[in-house]
Parts: structure tokens; sequence; C-alpha cells
């Protein structure tokens, strides 16, 4: 094999993405929702496919009311991250910037993925994002710092959540409970580069996109605590379904309907 | 950059597979199970993993009665569709198409996956079947239309179908709702291109390979009513332990005893 | 965009990592936790997840007493192979060589994970262990043979094995049924190039990166049986937090501390 074969061999599907989106495509990509691919690339496979990404997610779902451009947009980009799908995760990241997510904001939904999808999504993140934020010009210091001055905690709320998990795993697993507690609670958390709210949403969305449904009520409660309507909620629920797959939209949708019951009829 | 390293850049690993394939290498594949790999890689790596490609897999498994290697295939392909696994994609479109399913079957497929098992999931897939399509000579005429006459629709089942999902979930998700209804069962079920048996083995399958239990029993008791027997339902389960992994089988296999049960003692 | 650059960003990362692992930079794997990107690559999308990197996993979690490196890199490695990262796992692979993980034990790791993950992962890890394996000089010879004298089984306790497999699911899936006995416990488990004990560790780990809890506990239960103790299971769900996510971690929390509770009440 001649170096030139094998280099293209080695090629990431993601590189020659960001050269194109260097071009300034993104706003192509906003419609396309073909990932990595073209339109003509689909249509050689599924014109259907290719239909439904005009038709079903472009003109209907991304457009249809009940969640801003801008959370749909976290809410995909959650799923390519916390799916590791790197078939879509650059136009994602793309489509993100363009529908006002900031690059602030991006750095922290891949931090706070590490520690709620797995330390190797965010890597896998990561790569992506480092070629778009070039492709973009991302400076440094658009990004947040390592060590920011974190927001304030809610020492009660905190107490109580932390008393919760001790009774519940605190023997057997006194590692997980204190990290749980120093790095996630009293630090991840309370990072400013993303709003609570928004750091809610992403939460829900990874934990519904990996079908963790044991997690989903205390996450919602938190999100809705946090600023999330009960409109929004369920309409993250529809929008999964196209990026998640129907089936941990469906199984997530009656956890949030009790969820929102719960809550409407204290 | 010029169009030729442009279009070599954006090929994945696929392609150089692709041009084995054009080779008429189908039957090699076919035999060694061994994915992007030849048996040579995989042994320098696990002399025993390639033992049990060629025994466990190839001499026992592929050859076992009880359901035919068109399904198998079905089954195999939907797996390395809604598990993303790139490793054995290639390997087995190729696979599928020799054991007899159709390049527009395939087609349906990946567009009935993205549905099912999340639109980044079917993007992977395409650029994987691009490449297949184009090495076996797939002529665009040979691919379903985006929009065919659709299968005639049960009204009173969809009615019935309909009315449980509204109560379910209906006041929380109305967006999931509607398109459950008017873009999945009145269009996407309704397409002709791969016949409602085979649809309801891709759901199955994909709903095991992805651990995703909770909705199982309705899609298997569909997938019974579509014409798949009992004794094809098993096995199918079989199957799926060698490609998604053991603990999924077990977890599927209490669950299809009880709805194979079930429909006996009526 | 200059051809060094293109190319740069072109290159596989696997195979940049292989070449410098090739140059003996295990120890800088071991420390930077960043996959195949460098620590650069990270701070250029989020200084936080290099700043945690570098203290949450290098200096706290790897370096913590109630589980050996050896054992924090089985662990990890069955997330990488299990959840198909392959952004982390060149670099996870090298650093289980480091943490003194054979060469054998690792070709027993992916063909166990064949069965309990899933083919198409282990080909995507055989894919990723050939040029590991390649770099480091590992001579044929170091691996373990497709057919060794397996390990003696435990009659007993395999026929109680089996008659609860054939009650619970073997009328539904008699080939499942079958190989389950055959394949898995009459040859898989009793390779002897893995121990018993760090086999279980594989499976148990594997379970829970996947988030397939209802297999835990048989599972959790056999590897105590095979000599992982209580303080290293509990500080196992600990580590996973970090590499499967916080939520597969809590999941499982609960299951062990039932377990181990159960084991002890006896």
């Amino acid at each position: 094999m001649s170096n030139t074969d094998e280099e293209s061999e080695m090629t990431k599907t993601a590189t020659a993405l960001a050269f194109v989106l260097s071009l300034g495509a993104g706003d192509a990509f906003g419609q396309s929702f073909t990932g990595n691919l073209g339109s003509d690339d689909v249509r050689a496979v599924s014109p259907a496919l290719e239909a439904y990404a005009g038709e079903a997610l472009a003109k209907r779902l991304w457009s249809r009311p009940g969640l801003s451009k801008r959370d749909r947009s976290i809410v995909t980009l959650t799923v390519a991250i916390a799916r590791n799908q790197s078939a879509i995760l650059p136009e994602q990241l793309a489509l993100a910037l363009d529908n006002g997510v900031k690059p602030s904001e991006i750095s922290e939904m891949i931090t706070h993925l590490a520690f709620y999808s797995g330390w190797g999504n965010a890597m896998a993140a990561t790569a992506a994002a480092k070629d778009v934020f070039a492709a973009r010009g991302v400076a440094a210091s658009a990004l947040p710092p390592a060590k920011p001055e974190l927001l304030p905690i809610d020492q009660v709320a905190e107490a109580a959540r932390a008393a919760t998990v001790e009774k519940l795993i605190g023997t057997a697993t006194p590692g997980l409970v204190k990290d749980t507690t120093e790095v996630l609670f009293q630090d991840l958390w309370l990072r400013p580069g993303l709003a609570p709210r928004d750091r809610s949403l992403v939460t829900v969305s990874a934990l519904i996109a990996n079908g963790q449904t044991a997690q989903i009520t205390p996450h919602l409660n938190r999100a809705l605590d946090n600023g999330l309507t009960a409109g929004e909620a369920g309409e993250v629920v529809s929008h999964l379904a196209y990026y998640a797959g129907w089936p941990n939209a469906f199984s997530a949708a009656s956890i949030v309907k009790d969820v929102i019951a719960k809550r409407t009829a204290k």
C-alpha cells in the first residue's frame, strides 16, 4: 500500500467536515441534517431518509414551537456526545453554534458529560469540537477557565442530597459517595459557564438518550426546579425520539408524565 | 485540496473494504466473520477469537436450522446499525446481500432504524451502505422511492394503538404522540419496501440489541401477528447472544418466553 | 490548510498513538488520561476537562487505595471495549500493559467480551490491540492458544447453573441454553489465560458499563466467590463512575450494596 493510500485510509470523516465548515457551510448543515454526508450520499442509499431529513426533521421538528432551536441543539448535541455518534457530532456542534449555544457552553457540556456519560465519550467529543472550534476561530479566551469562581451552593438542599446518597449507597461504595459530593455537587454543578437550567437539560437528555430511566425522576425534578417548564420537558422527549430512537423516548415519556402530574397535584 | 482528494478523505475504513468486496470476496467474509480485519489480524491478538469465528459462528450459529440465513443477516445487520458498530457494518452489509436481503430492503432497514435507534445511527449506516452499494453496482432504480404507495392500514388496530398511546403519555408529550401516529404508524410502517414481518424482526432485534426490554412485549406480539413464528423468535434471541452480548439475550429470553406462553395459553 | 496540517489532522488517532507508544511513552499516557488527544488538544476545548484529567483522575482516582492499578486497568479497558470507545481504547490498552495486565490477559479479555458485550465490540478492540501489540513487540507465543487445556469444572455448581437456566428460558430459546452451556460455561469460562476472579471482574464491569443491571447480582456473587473482595467491588463501582458515567455507577451501587449485605448477613 502506498503512503498516499494509507493516509487517505487513516482519515477521519470529521476532518473533511471541519474543512467544509471552515468554508462557512454551517447553514447548509443546519438544513440538511445528513451528518457527515451530503444529501446525494443519503439519497444513494435511501431516498426516503433524505426526504425525512428535509420534512420530518427540518420543516417540522426543528421548527416546532414548544422548545427553542437553542434548546433543541443542546438536546441533540447531548445525544451525539452521550451516545458517541461521530456521524452527526461535527454537524451538531456547528449547528449548536449557529443556534446560539456559545463555545463556552459547548465546552461545559462536554465537561459535564464526561461525568454523566463517561470519560471516553467526552474525549471523542473533544476531538470533534477541537476541529469545529478551530474552523470557527474560537479563541482560548472564549473558553471557561479550569477553576472559575463557583456559583453559591444551596447548603440545605445539598446536605439533604448528600444524606440521601449516604443512606442509599454509602456503606458499599464510599469512594463514589465522596466523589459525588466533592467532584460533582460541590464543583461541577457549580461551574458558572452553563446555567443550572441548561446543565439539567443536558443531564436529563443524556439519561433519556442512554435509556437510564432509573435516574430520570430526580434529575427531571431538579431540571424543573432549575427553570425548565413542563411543556419544554415534554417537547424534549418528543425531540429525543428522533435522535435517541422512539423506544428511549417512550420509556421516558411515561416517567415525565408521572413527574409532572405529581408536581401539579401538589 | 482537489475533489478527488476530498472524496478519498471522506472515506471511512469501509471504502478499503468495499474495494475488496468489489473483487468478489463476499464469500470469504461470509465465512471469516472478522469484520474489517483479516483472520491473521484477529489471530495476532487472540487465536481463540479467530477459532470461535470459524467454529461457533460460521460452522454452528449461521448454519443452524430454526432461522434462515437471510433472517440471521437481517438480525445481525440490525445490531450493527442499532449499536453503531463500524467494525462489522461493511461485512454484514455485504453478507446480507449475499444472503438474499435486497438492496431495497437494506435501504428500508436503515430508514426504519433511524426512528427505532436514532438518526445518528442511520447516518453512520448510510455512510457504510453507500460504499457497499457502489461496490456492488446497486442502481438508484433499485431503491425504494421516497414516497411510495403505502400498504393499506388496519384502521381498527391503528385506532386502538393510538388510543392506548394517547392515554399512556398524551398529556405530557403531545408532539411525540402526534409524530408516532403521523410519521411512524401512518407512514413508516406502511412503506411497502420491507414486509411487515421483516420490519417487525428489525424492530424486535433493535430493542434486544440495545437492552430496551420495556418495549419488547408489544413489538414481539406485533412480530408474531405479522408472521414471525415462536420458534424463529427464540432463535433470534439465541443468535443475538453472539452479536448483542449474552446479557441482552438473557434479559430478552425470559420476556420472549412469557409472550409465547401467554399466546399459547389463549 | 497546509499539507502538514492536513496530514496530522487526517491521521487516525490510533495510528499516531501506536507510533508514540513505540517510543516508550507509556508513562505519559498513564498520567495524561486524554485518550487519543494531547493535553493541549483537550485544553483547546475545555481547560476544565484537562484539569479534571490531571487531578480527579490521575492524582485521586487512579492512585486511591481500595483497588490496585492493575484492577483499575482491567475495569477501564473493559469499559472501553464493552462500550466501543475508540477515543480511549489505545490509551487504555497501553496503560493496562504498563499496569501489569499481561498481553495474554488482554487477549482473553477481548475474547471474553466478544460474548459478554457483542462480537462487533471484540472486533473493534482487536483492531486497536493489534496496533498496540505490534508497537510493544508482543510475540504470537505470548498469546493464549486457541485450544488450551481447560481449568477443571465444578460439576455440581455447573449442573445447578444449567438447571436454573433451563427452567428460566429453556422452552423458548433452546439454542441459547445449549450455547450458554457448551460455549460459555464448559469452554470460555474454563480458559486458563485469565484467572476466574479477573474474568468475573471483567464480566461485572461490562454489565455495569452497559447498564445491564438485571444480571449484576448473579455475576457479582460469582465474582465474590471467585475472590473479589467486597471492598474491591465497591471501589470498582466508584471507579466506573468516571468511565461509564455516574448514572450507571449509581444504578449499580445499590445492587452491589444489597448483594454484599445479603452475603454478610449469612
